[in-house]
């Protein structure tokens, strides 16, 4: 089956055929500006209907748009410039030649990250693609780099038409068979490598601190070590020998397992400078991630507190990282949970280039079974204003942009669900310009995917658009999270991780629920925020409902803000959220015969298997709080 | 290194070096013995210290054993008599010679197996050996049937020592892979046959009822088919072919997804009765395994009790078994939990020939990580009188005689916990003679596995006698069962199966605890059983506290019999049964240098385990029962 055209059918670049382009300058992204074009069905010209030259804009990737008479004008700061300008006019349609004006575009961080999390070897447990609901890896296959690469052209150019422009291959759970793709599988890396610059993306390798002891090449991985130095300096030499546009390195240290500088008596500082230092000549990245707690917690011990670890471990580092290292830091305190508080760590560091890191697969928010549209809660993440509506957005205080982990695979929908396609595309958009807003996004997502029939834009509008609000209110309850199987964290389990060793409960009892984590009477991570959050959070009084019971634990018949109580909110929200996905799935079956036949049938599919989903989740949801809190829902919908 | 020689070690026939013996009659078991003699260092002689001929005895297996002055006379009705006779010379020890008198030795049951869950290819999930727990198997090696099977031949010659004289080498969950045993794989399966003739045990298969699909022969298995019946008919003959003695097919149909003939509307017995008459004239048996029951429940539906599945499926049957149909019933009506009731199947079916089920192998009973000693519940199950204290013994009415699941494996202690050798042993004297006390076979195994010593003698026995009361303290309250992890079963997970398809629920809530199986407002599984049981599981004054949970919904504040609250139980209950892991651990730790240092340090290991999960069981279920209840532990000891 040939892949599906994700949001660049040839139908998107209809607006444009028979007409005349004009591409000033030299540079391989040129190259792929023109071969764009003559696709289009467009033609070359001295006077282009379209003309795309070096001009205006100054900042990197940048451009200046000026449209007028019928005629469009980019105006490129950079040959990458001139490439975002060739798919911001694909992207206009029409309209693009309708216009009057001239706006500069720009991307508001640098750095527009994917990180794939694809193993090379597939893993007992965690198979090829960690976290991966659609297929295999595009890279590799059952221990190998694939051959032929057209896929992962195909790839390329989307992420390029929504502003990526950096490329982390492999998963950072780094195994014993991928240590090698930063020295025998050089070649295999470097041929994906030139695929991606085509596109002006630039490739990066998750690497295992301790490569140098596991390819044998050393007894230590020591960061003070010169020998180790010495190591990182000569592998890194080598890499670019072969890819001289090598982003850099992603690295998951002393993390759930993998190694770190702590085995040596060294700190977070330490490991990323010496990695740094290997890299800085080469204008190549450390991007270290902040994901660094106690997997191993007694789940008795009621005063550790996961969400306190990344702030605890890594601000007193502030201002000790190079230049060229970017602390890469989960959304929230926890783990990409559907609901939680934005991480102080994002605002906890001043002097030190900081990245926001997101999760495009859908690992705790439906697996691409569910249909949840993530782009709301990006936009409300990036929006989040830390010391309060006067201050600036966190978005603008980004040095080190943005990363987000991939959710895509060979499946021939590329996600798994079709719609699931909707969250890389706000992504990018979102990496690119914060401010937009993530129903807009749709609006210009749909149409570019689908087509223009208003029923279809109508419809997927609606599905999508309430879709992460529909998730949350038939899964964990009002922040409380971590209500998964383990392991696959497919699916309910109240008590799966209750009583692990993973840090992540919720303390239901038969009075009340949720975590006490404020600094007059819990685990204090309230205090790790600046004013005014700190004091919402710490009082009942102010708290947001929907991050009630991640900063509170209170009784059953507590009011809500919306007034009303804990367990009713709970019954209610869950029953609501189900006829929510019902109402999602007939407007689905309302689409029939008006898309194609292929992307209906496997939307039909997983919208049944969400619905089967979303009732197991209230079913167990409800029940279980029936069962502890005795109190009755006052529609008499629970089992019991 | 060396396999442990279980209870057979150099030592336990030390009483015989040098003695003479005299083995009259011809057969290939009398060759056995004659060779066993010579291993033991004794010489033939006309007029032996032991002699051992054909004479007074009768019935199959059994001998008469003669004493007085000083020697020994074994009279044997055939000749595996005349093989379990030495065994039983061996197994007195010096004491052999010094008695006097004359006694009549004869098995309970003709049929004493065992059951091995082997595979052939290592599933993905449920690896070589299902719920194996003492690495892979002895048969097959990953993929393949081993070539060298000396260690096997060192196990049927235990086997032999205690009596087993039926083996199924393969999983009753029949794969792709295994379906092959019985064409393809025959040659070999033969060779593992004649091993264990030598020892007077017949081979059994393990097969699907689909094989004559699964292999492609056929398009249906239905029972009733011509072409089927002619299949298996044809099928069977060239197994006997190769393998003369064989013994019979093991059959799970229609339970947790393996195939049967519900798929063609027909019933059990038919399904049953279609392979026995390819077997009949060979002398062949088929054991029909009656665990069948609905492992796709809704857990909602409080009506469906998995519990009564296996005698209303059967019991509807009886009489319609042919005679060389075993109905093979495990002992408690869900799956070898450690505490259940004993299956009223087991004496629901008089005109059937039904076999008991044990499960050696630890399962649900610590997985050999647990120093669990399981002779005390198989023989309470086998003194259970089904019609009250005037009644005969459940042990008497088993015309199928007696299987187990096995609990060995390639590790070099055969079971992993080098204790749990123990089990395998006392299943074997169990089967022979359902009578014997348990702890009066622990002081037959002790001495003979681990020597004189009296201090390793009472200290073995001390950890032992009592460690099945522990574990059940310790883990699931008063037999509401099945509060394991899924999938594994291994440690706790209270909710783990509360929410699930598999039909094992507990129905915990704030008030109170267990499943209503009584009549009058249950399940009705109580009305299964024939009086007195049926009116003493139904009545709360009468239910025995182990088994209260099992068939009643209690408050916490319910009074057992023995005093105590439920809830007050189940604190004390799981301190006091870590207390007695301590203990256990202690008196280990007092046979340092007394015993074999491997045996000893995989001992210490083991307990070790034993004790970390006790904590955790402990911890995880009073947690779990103190939030739930509110109701405060009497000393103080839970955590919330």
């Amino acid at each position: 089956m040939t892949p599906h055209p994700l949001w660049l059918p040839a139908a998107a670049t209809a607006h444009l055929r028979g007409r005349s382009i004009r591409v000033e300058g030299e540079h391989p992204l040129l190259q792929t500006v023109r071969a764009e074009a003559t696709a289009a069905g467009m033609h070359p010209a001295e006077d282009g209907d379209v003309v795309i030259r070096p001009g205006a804009a100054s900042t990197p990737d940048s451009f200046v748009l000026a449209v007028g008479d019928g005629n469009v004008t980019a105006e490129y700061a950079d040959a990458a410039g001139a490439l975002y300008a060739w798919f911001e006019i694909v992207r206009q349609g029409a309209a693009v030649f309708a216009g009057a004006g001239r706006r500069t575009c720009a991307p508001a961080h640098a750095l527009r990250m994917i990180d794939h999390w694809d193993n090379v070897a597939v893993h007992p447990v965690m198979g090829q693609v960690e976290r991966g609901y659609a297929g295999v890896s595009l890279f590799f296959d059952d221990g190998l780099l694939r051959e032929d690469l057209s896929r992962v052209d195909r790839y390329a150019r989307a992420l390029a038409s929504i502003g990526i422009n950096r490329i982390a291959v492999n998963n950072v759970n780094v195994h014993e068979r991928e240590v090698h793709l930063l020295t025998d599988d050089l070649p295999g890396i470097a041929r994906i490598a030139a695929v991606f610059r085509r596109w002006g993306i630039r490739l990066h390798l998750s690497v295992s601190f301790a490569t140098p002891l596991m390819l044998g090449d050393l007894d230590t991985a020591d960061p003070l070590d010169d020998r180790v130095q010495e190591w990182w300096r000569a592998t890194t030499t080598r890499v670019y020998e072969q890819i001289p546009d090598f982003g850099g390195y992603l690295v998951k240290a002393d993390s759930e397992g993998q190694p770190g500088p702590f085995a040596y008596g060294r700190d977070h500082a330490d490991g990323a400078n010496m990695l740094a230092r290997a890299l800085a000549s080469h204008d190549g990245l450390v991007h270290w991630r902040a994901f660094v707690y106690n997997h191993r917690q007694d789940w008795r011990d009621r005063t550790t507190d996961r969400a306190r670890a990344a702030f605890d471990h890594f601000t007193p580092l502030d201002g000790r990282f190079d230049d060229n290292v970017i602390v890469q830091i989960k959304y929230g305190p926890m783990d990409f949970q559907a609901r939680e508080p934005v991480s102080p760590v994002l605002f906890g560091m001043p002097h030190t280039r900081l990245g926001l890191e997101l999760q495009i697969t859908q690992e705790y928010t439906g697996q691409q079974r569910h249909a949840v549209y993530l782009g709301p809660q990006w936009a409300e993440i990036l929006s989040f204003r830390p010391h309060g509506q006067t201050g600036s957005a966190l978005a603008e205080g980004l040095g080190g942009g943005m990363a987000a982990v991939a959710n895509v695979g060979d499946d021939p929908f590329w996600t798994g669900h079709p719609l699931a396609q909707a969250n890389l595309y706000a992504y990018g958009r979102l990496a690119w310009n914060p401010r937009l807003d993530p129903a807009a996004i749709l609006d210009e997502w749909v149409p570019l995917t689908f087509g223009d029939d208003p029923i279809v834009r109508s419809g997927i509008h609606a599905i999508l658009d309430g879709s992460w609000a529909a998730y949350e209110a038939y899964t964990a309850p009002l922040g409380v999270g971590f209500m998964v199987t383990p392991g696959t964290h497919d699916g309910p389990s109240v008590d799966g991780y209750e009583y692990s060793p993973w840090g992540t409960y919720h303390f239901a009892d038969r009075d009340g629920v949720g975590v006490d984590r404020t600094a007059a009477t819990g685990t204090g991570f309230a205090a790790q925020y600046p004013e005014p959050w700190r004091s919402t959070y710490e009082t009942l009084e102010t708290v947001p409902d929907e991050l009630l019971l991640f900063f509170h634990h209170v009784p059953y018949t507590h009011r809500l803000h919306s007034g009303k109580t804990v367990i009713q909110h709970i019954y209610d929200s869950h029953f609501d959220g189900v006829e929510r996905v019902r109402q999602a799935m007939q407007t689905w079956e309302g689409l029939a015969g008006r898309i194609d036949p292929a992307v209906f049938e496997r939307g039909r599919e997983r919208f049944a298997a969400q619905l089967q989903s979303a009732i197991e989740w209230r079913d167990q949801i409800t029940t279980y709080f029936a069962r502890m809190s005795g109190v009755p829902d006052d529609q008499g919908r629970t089992y019991r």
